[in-house]
């Protein structure tokens, strides 16, 4: 096996590569809901065997790069001339932890093999930094997968704000609620125990003052023997009215954060301030056709039941499309069957542009 | 290999069964569009060996018991003693062709096993014939898939209507036009052309006079390249309302029937007077909910777009549904994804009570 630290190389060599996909899946041992990015590091020897593992085990414990040279160091490893495969940039700011950059240097690291560039501009650096020092830096291997890793926490800092997700949950006539404003249920409970585990998955929880008033939810992730989730997010609850004391809202379940504006720009910066990455705007329709509007939707989680109501609700209010032409279109993601209903996951055509080819231009009559 | 005709036995052999599922695949070489029913026939010779194999051509060909015997005599095979397997029961009746129970009888077979007994009470009578003289008669093998192989017939001729398939093509906000009433084109160019396919596959399709006035549309059944599939259903419009002398459905394609109702019951039973087993239901919402008001909707087909418009006509008016527990709730039968959409097909909840489990009655907050 020849050493991969000996000489430049612009990519990465196939046991980098091994490494660095190996190092995805410690980073996803990281937890899903956090306010710094899940991250793995894998050292390699210059003969290219593994000789320290590590992952970001959440705020305030050390960053991969760190656990894995420690990895390293208990097996009494030599670092000197090792190769450090690394999901995301390492960073070169002393927060809770020292900058990792300057401890790959003191551990005589000679390569650092990189997937995602850190966007975050507070912490970001690392690479220059080590390449100031003669560390020979790759970045850009295997970023697709490396993003994906890092999911909604790269999308919040490149925009500087929470990624959005909007979930609906409608009839096939698009109806979130019969003639009388009843909507319990609509989906079966394949449908609602997978958006409680979405929930169990994302930093907050938005709904309109609508929403909190008609249907006193209690906004919590909860498993199927109504058990709440270790994991519980922000319950937000978005409008200038009060809640009642008694409001459900108010009992078991995350901390509850009422931001009274009807700007969806403010609430994204309130929630931002308290290191939400990840919202799910679960509506009603007034908050969703808001979020769409003000164009700060990332992603629809669109819960299709079987079921026709013919009156009530639509999904979403004017969106100030006069005409097919100007319809919002989304791409599609992925389609889910789930018990009796489908979940179809999508984005917003600007997000997903680059990733999807264009439609044919021939079309025919339906 | 033991005789199966010298005893008595009240359930199919395993050759009896190979040979129902061979007969099923030529049941399906039979025209899928047809007023008569498709068909196919094995003949078995005592030692389980087959000795002939026929099929139904379409209207005015021989029935597959009859093309089968002919098949055994071209082969100079002996039919005495032998099994159809047959995947209808045999016709009693005199109509263009002699009654097969008759044929069966006078080529001396002595077993006949039947997948589906004949609902047509004209045609029924045939076991009970064969019966009578002796021949022992063997009915309900794999019937489920019998009943799938002869699709919308047995539906039609059960219910003596033809069977309805109502389409909706939709956004995920359940709205089938733009508020300016544009709604071309809402689904992209995988699924219009997979509802074309459906439209070969039907006898007839029904609009409203709403969308003929509006959409000029031609209702053909077409192939990517724009050229007229062979099968043309008969076009239908509902509704008081004259169509203009230059209306594209007076254009090529399929028979052009208006039929000048309001009543759902009066439009099948003049479709089911001209030999439709099958209609497609293209919309407006008005026709479509006047269908489901009905209750003669048997298959819905819904192409979900990921477009949002928040404006525009929904996909059905008023159902007469005031809460949720009234809710329409079908039974999903397939979801599809088409390219960026997905077509969801699902029967009305009573069609399907007997072949679905029931919910579970425990329900969560959504
Ligand atoms: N099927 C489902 O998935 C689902 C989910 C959620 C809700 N629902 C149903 O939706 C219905 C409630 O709908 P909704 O639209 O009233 O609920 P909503 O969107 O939750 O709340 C609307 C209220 O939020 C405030 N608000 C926040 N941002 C606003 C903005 N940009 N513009 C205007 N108002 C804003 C306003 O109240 P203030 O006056 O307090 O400011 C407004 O009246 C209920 O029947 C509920 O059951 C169904
Ligand atoms: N996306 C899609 O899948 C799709 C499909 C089809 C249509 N569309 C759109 O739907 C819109 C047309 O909607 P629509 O509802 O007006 O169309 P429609 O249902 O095709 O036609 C409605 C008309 O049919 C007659 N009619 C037949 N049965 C009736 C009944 N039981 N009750 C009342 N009237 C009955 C009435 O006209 P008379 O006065 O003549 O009796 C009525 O005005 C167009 O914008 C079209 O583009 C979309």
């Amino acid at each position: 096996m020849t050493s991969t630290t000996s000489s430049r190389v612009d990519s990465a060599t196939p046991q980098e590569s091994a490494a660095m996909r190996r190092a995805f899946e410690l980073a996803r041992r990281g937890p899903a809901v956090d306010p710094n990015p899940r991250v793995g590091c894998v050292l390699l020897a210059p003969d290219g065997q593994t000789i320290g593992e590590g992952w970001h085990r959440g705020a305030g414990t050390p960053h991969a790069e760190v656990a894995a040279l420690a990895d390293a160091a208990a097996q009494r490893h030599d670092t000197r001339g090792a190769t450090a495969v690394v999901t995301l940039e390492p960073c070169n700011h002393t927060g809770r932890t020292g900058p990792c950059s300057e401890a790959l240097l003191a551990a005589g690291v000679a390569r650092v093999v990189v997937s995602v560039s850190d966007p975050n501009p507070l912490a970001a650096g690392g690479a220059a930094r080590l390449r100031a020092e003669g560390v020979d830096v790759l970045a850009g291997v295997l970023a697709d997968e490396g993003r994906q890793v890092l999911g909604a926490w790269v999308h919040a800092v490149e925009r500087d704000r929470p990624f959005v997700t909007l979930k609906i949950a409608s009839s096939l006539d698009g109806r979130i609620a019969a003639a009388d404003g009843s909507s319990r249920w609509i989906t079966g409970p394949v449908a609602r125990q997978h958006a409680h585990d979405l929930r169990g998955e994302v930093d907050a929880i938005a709904v309109g003052t609508g929403t909190a008033l008609a249907d006193d939810p209690s906004l919590t992730a909860r498993s199927a023997d109504g058990s709440l989730h270790e994991h519980q997010p922000v319950r937000v609850v978005v409008g200038l009215r009060d809640l009642p004391a008694d409001a459900a809202l108010r009992g078991p379940g995350g901390e509850l954060v009422h931001v009274r504006t009807h700007d969806p720009h403010a609430v994204l910066a309130e929630l931002a301030s308290r290191g939400v990455r990840h919202v799910l705007v679960e509506g009603g329709p007034t908050l969703a056709t808001a979020f769409l509007r003000a164009g700060v939707v990332d992603e629809v989680h669109a819960y299709v039941a079987p079921v026709l109501l013919g009156a009530g609700r639509s999904a979403v209010d004017d969106l100030g499309v006069a005409t097919i032409d100007d319809a919002v279109r989304l791409v599609t993601r992925s389609v889910l069957p789930l018990g009796p209903d489908v979940l179809v996951v999508a984005t917003p055509a600007a997000e997903a542009a680059a990733q999807t080819a264009a439609r044919p231009s021939t079309d025919q009559e339906p």
